[in-house]
């Protein structure tokens, strides 16, 4: 059996290149005992990837050189050798950007296509509704009546932090790029307020849709919309910071209007606690209340997801591409087969 | 009865000038019903003064021009119009630059001379000591074999974090201006190691220092000093900010080698906790703890302390000016009279 793999032939330079990748088949290894052979059905673009094809010290190790990109995918089983798994299973795997993979099977979680939609378990009830769940509860903590911002708020992050934060009787408000996408944060996600940044009046849409200040922040995106937000917060306020998409491209230190010094000192007159994490940290503590929440929230469609389906492996580079400058709407997904 | 005052007669741009203050001495009003007259004995001066003296929004209001300004004091009460006060009783007050007032009886707390000198209740026994214990142990939580840091080591916020690190345990590293600062904070305070953050070769100092890292920087200085320690960093490390005393003098935005966005990558890649308090925040659940800790501690002579008594009021701005300098070694008190 053969696997087509997307392996990182250079470390991009800023926004990643065709070349900076190579699409390579290769014969996969005979299944040993205690072995699957799957075939990739989703595979999931995040941006956290990017941080992975750079060099710098990061809270994982980088990727090497002819590596194949790593990520998060929902398999199918084809072949096993442990009575556990059969094939037709549909199982979550961490195989990256190839078609096929041999892993073993106790790397893999069985999915159930009756609980939900397999692609759920890359989304909503996944890693990206789980960073949201995690962050916006134990690191936020958003109580009645206070104000909730996130940006990418289309995301499957950023849509999820707004909707939990509704369901905790917060105020939510979202920010997202263009209209189609604001349009979708109020009318699909429930947000109270969705801004665009990349309205020509931000700053000001900002102030007047945070009459009381910001009590929480969900920090994903960094740049001009982060510092716009951060000069908003209350006292107490509290940011979990899980991304800083704006920078993850950037060839050398970003511009920042706000600065170092004054970022500090807002944190001290503001007494902020800003929180940096990785959903990681919270997966021993929070994974069940999580599933016990999540689940039948999306079962019964009190928290909504979008995804953002391409077809087909051959096109990762380019929606991968298309993630980081915010290109997608919903979960991006490549269907791999 | 008469009081001399210094008050705030311009806004001071950088370092505080003499002409920005004016001396004088006012006719004190007649003594009302739950009133008590007072002189005062030690004025406290704390750097968090130099906020108040200016404009900006911060987490109390400024001081408006003609202010008397604050500042903690120990008091003696000359005439008192209710039983609980008598004369001679000495009181920890708010009653500024000034040499004499007429309080409410009920803003002032009573000291015992006998369990510790009154002037402790200005340091190790009062805000700073509170600042440090509540900060250190609320938010920097140590833990044994960690590695704490604070600057400013041999201030009275900076000795008191080190001595309570110690007590928990941990390892601590204190920064300080000059050998004499450093000699006192090993001799005397029993850091582990002292570093001088003036030598040329400090960050490599720092870098041997803390050879596993930094679990716990309780940040009181900024600029380079605070972003040499943030650098150093371990994962889940946590950061108290309780004062930026190096920007206090700024006339523009101060320099940072490290930026902002730097800042927030080492926050999410090492998943840090920064978070900035007033100790007032900590009065309500902390003082019983820490009278309990810390009265003993200083009894003993488990946890010891330093104090700079400079004598005169018409003594108190040059004084001020060399504590936003570092000049002083401990805790700098003003004997009023």
């Amino acid at each position: 059996m053969q696997t087509t793999q997307i392996r990182l032939a250079r470390r991009p330079v800023g926004e990643p290149q065709d070349d900076d990748f190579e699409t390579t088949t290769v014969e996969l290894p005979e299944l040993q005992d205690g072995q699957i052979l799957v075939r990739a059905v989703y595979l999931s673009l995040d941006p956290y990837m990017r941080g992975r094809m750079s060099e710098a010290r990061s809270y994982a190790a980088p990727l090497e050189i002819g590596d194949v990109v790593l990520g998060q995918t929902v398999c199918e089983v084809l072949e096993s050798t442990v009575p556990q798994r059969a094939p037709g299973d549909l199982v979550l795997a961490y195989t990256g950007w190839q078609t096929h993979a041999v892993v073993d099977a106790r790397q893999v979680r069985r999915l159930d296509p009756d609980a939900a939609p397999v692609s759920t378990a890359l989304g909503v009830l996944g890693m990206p509704g789980f960073t949201a769940y995690a962050g916006l509860l134990e690191i936020g903590r958003p109580a009645e009546g206070e104000t909730v911002v996130v940006a990418a708020a289309a995301g499957p992050v950023g849509s999820a932090v707004g909707q939990i934060a509704k369901l905790k009787g917060a105020r939510a408000v979202g920010i997202a790029g263009g209209a189609d996408k604001t349009r979708l944060l109020t009318e699909e996600f429930g947000f109270d307020v969705a801004l665009d940044h990349r309205s020509a009046t931000f700053t000001d849409d900002l102030r007047a849709a945070t009459p009381d200040g910001v009590d929480v922040y969900f920090e994903n995106v960094a740049g001009p919309v982060g510092e716009a937000v951060l000069r908003r917060m209350n006292t107490y306020g509290r940011v979990p910071v899980c991304g800083l998409v704006a920078n993850y491209n950037a060839t050398s230190a970003p511009d920042s209007a706000l600065g170092f010094p004054s970022f500090m000192n807002l944190v001290l007159t503001r007494s902020l606690t800003v929180r940096g994490f990785i959903q990681d940290e919270f997966a021993p503590t929070h994974t069940e209340a999580f599933r016990r929440d999540m689940t039948p929230w999306v079962a019964d469609g009190t928290i909504r997801y979008r995804e953002d389906v391409v077809e087909g492996l051959e096109n990762a580079v380019d929606a991968f591409r298309g993630l980081l400058a915010g290109r997608n709407v919903g979960k991006l997904l490549i269907k791999v087969s």
